[in-house]
């Protein structure tokens, strides 16, 4: 039997010079052919935004050691569609990686998450899909520690596959490889930003405002992600896209005879 | 004992010159003392994205029955945000309407909302939150069965509450009152947008893609928004910011044993 080259496709948030990406491809390179399409600059806090109202534009700016390089005006999630549709041309891909994000995404940073968005538009079609980010925010973020986890999981995604409908968002300590304690299967803490906007005047007396604030972290589980990432360990959290509030329902079934014919 | 008059801060995706926005203020206006936030263009697809790199605006462009409608250059969830930290200098809100939307944000599309996406910012911090959306993406759409239907769901919400950290996602059918059929509480179906990226060329003859595609429903539920919709049912779902898959937790735990000191 001859396997198969898995067919991997690369895309990010923080655009195609980040220093993440190319960690992204170390980790994706050593398990088959790479395709890589990426913003043309960062895209932070675009969480699953789709451009719909002006076009995409997208060229192949790089080559390198046989892997291409695409980027694109568009969002992380657009990256995934042109990379899906446009780049390969609706070939079957094995996995997509995301990332790897310069800053946490765990609790709701989740929903903000253009890296996790790329990750969790894949699994609509139950590609599997893993985004993964370093608690570090620094341009000159170190990498190592998030590549050795990195293809220690994703090699067994590959191998064994997730279940359908169902991305990883894979969240790194700051620490080096001997520091980290394990690899936990985690839980979305809950949380939320704490808000700042703070305000500025520009010369001509206008005033602005820059969003700002901190993560308030109100969950006191030992299963969360915030949990794991405090204590040491390689947080690995299963995804999915259904918002359904199932434990609500019976709790607002009342609704529906408010108006019956 | 006298009661206090409810504060409703309202915001939209589709831009302050929408209609779908007066019709959000006629069911607001309803009950109690009004504040409007929104983009100052259409920001459909913004998803949950929120403005981290450049400057925020907002201002004060009219005055309309005691009601100040103020707009920014913000995404829907930056409104939320501005709304509650700056316009309203974090008076205690207790509703927050968005909405109505031109065009469903049922099933996936709930994803990519930014109508949603400012209802679940609000539900973080357990503020009662509601986005409504017609399933008629004219311009000139006719809203008065959503405004019906609108005020008979806000007046419940203001009296019995929400659960916490949960929103509602209310879709309206494309029917004159008399020919809806009642309301059903609904989970969200499964559904993905079947992509095309459709080629375009520039006079220049640069290539570019506009995103198009249509929504593929692979759920034969009938306690899903799409059944409750197609059936002339107004579909209100509860909304929750968790988005880990539970079920599948057992699946991956087998990752824990990868890496153990």
């Amino acid at each position: 039997m001859t396997e198969k080259k898995k067919l991997i496709l690369v895309v990010n948030d923080d655009g195609y010079e980040a220093r993440g990406l190319e960690a992204m491809v170390e980790v994706a390179k050593s398990f088959g052919e790479v395709v890589v399409v990426t913003p043309d600059r960062a895209q932070s806090g675009k969480a699953h935004a789709v451009t719909m109202n002006e076009p995409l534009r997208l060229n192949l700016y790089k080559t390198v050691d046989g892997i291409p390089y695409w980027r694109t005006n568009g969002t992380p999630t657009d990256c995934m569609k042109l990379g899906q549709k446009v780049v390969l041309k609706d070939r079957p891909i094995d996995l997509v990686l995301s990332g790897i994000n310069h800053g946490s995404n765990s609790s709701v940073s989740l929903i903000y998450s253009g890296t996790m968005a790329a990750a969790v538009e894949a699994s609509f079609e139950s590609i599997p899909a893993v985004g993964l980010s370093l608690l570090d925010y620094s341009p000159n973020a170190d990498f190592t520690a998030a590549v050795h986890f990195g293809k220690i999981i994703v090699k067994q995604v590959l191998e064994k596959g997730l279940p359908p409908y169902v991305c990883l968002n894979v969240n790194f300590p700051k620490l080096p490889i001997e520091e980290i304690r394990g690899i936990k299967i985690t839980r979305q803490t809950k949380g939320f930003w704490h808000e700042e906007l703070v305000e500025r005047t520009d010369p001509y007396g206008g005033k602005y405002y820059w969003l700002a604030g901190y993560l308030e972290n109100i969950d006191d589980g030992e299963d969360t992600c915030e949990w794991a990432l405090q204590h040491g360990y390689v947080s690995v959290q299963p995804v999915q896209s259904d918002m359904t509030a199932y434990s609500a329902i019976n709790d607002i079934k009342y609704l529906e005879n408010e108006f019956k014919r």
